[in-house]
């Protein structure tokens, strides 16, 4: 197998909407009968990373994993989609170095929504003192400044953020990969 | 693509002449147009854990993250070789139960062969007292009961070896697999 797979990046705060719209994404390449992989990125902690932890070193450490499985599996033709905070833009770099067919995608939501949304509860535990590392809030986060889609989920659906993904794809012919 | 990969699992004391096995492997498969990826335990530790030593817990956490990637590259139709001395039955049977087709091969050797070759110069530090957590001298080695393969590489060549992983994969049909 000689064709690439994509890699799929997706960033931005915890409860941005960021698996959200991997999910939806993932669910259409398959679809379209595309090997597709998703690496969550508290999925691939769970598997490869359990003691971890969220600091800074521990970030890097986790984005740099996930870079490197990204190009292990693209490199065998199987798409890769990854949902991760992945808060520096320095992350997100090193995965596009490692990744031959790359796309950034910022999955932009205010802190305030986020707080509002706060599915696994990340910002109720920070309001009560319980955690002090949330990359946006207490720890920096890097917005990307280059990103091949921008995902605003505060003010477009999960639809319309995937649709912007495929539409991107279809753009750099990534969909007629194989 | 529906067609699982086979993983091969190459276990065997340092020195037995796993990795040596497991490239001339990959080269044949490669060479059949076969999809493969080498995930050798030494690369595999550098991009993936950097830290994690060789306790009997960081040897139990290296080859569970071996046999996590095993499978889902397996899953895709990549076919995987894995050299890893994975000195407990458990840390090969758990690979096994991960991944669908899987082949053990053991690559077994005496250990004071292994202390002549040495090509790493790790039973010579052994020797001068630098290391005391080398499998099958000062950690328990545990030898497959029913592998697949046995490769007494102490008597065979390696070509004889590679071949009798091949003829393996030839009886079991997984060379016809893409």
């Amino acid at each position: 197998m000689n064709a690439r797979g994509i890699v799929i990046w997706f960033t931005g705060v915890p409860a941005s909407g960021k698996s959200t719209i991997a999910a939806a994404v993932q669910k259409e390449l398959s679809a379209r009968g595309l090997a597709v992989e998703n690496l969550d990125s508290d999925q691939v902690r769970a598997n490869l990373s359990p003691n971890l932890g969220y600091t800074v070193e521990a970030r890097d450490e986790n984005t740099r994993r996930l870079a490197w499985m990204s190009q292990m599996l693209s490199k065998h033709g199987i798409n890769v989609i990854v949902a991760a905070v992945s808060p520096l833009r320095s992350h997100r770099d090193r995965a596009r170095q490692w990744c031959e067919q790359f796309v950034e995608v910022f999955v932009d939501c205010p802190t305030e929504v986020c707080q509002q949304r706060d599915p696994k509860g990340l910002y109720a535990r920070a309001a009560r003192g319980e955690v002090n590392d949330i990359a946006g809030l207490h720890m920096p986060y890097e917005a990307p400044n280059g990103a091949e889609v921008h995902c605003p989920t505060h003010r477009a659906t999960v639809d319309e953020c995937a649709q912007a993904v495929l539409d991107k794809l279809e753009e750099i012919n990534c969909l007629h990969l194989l």
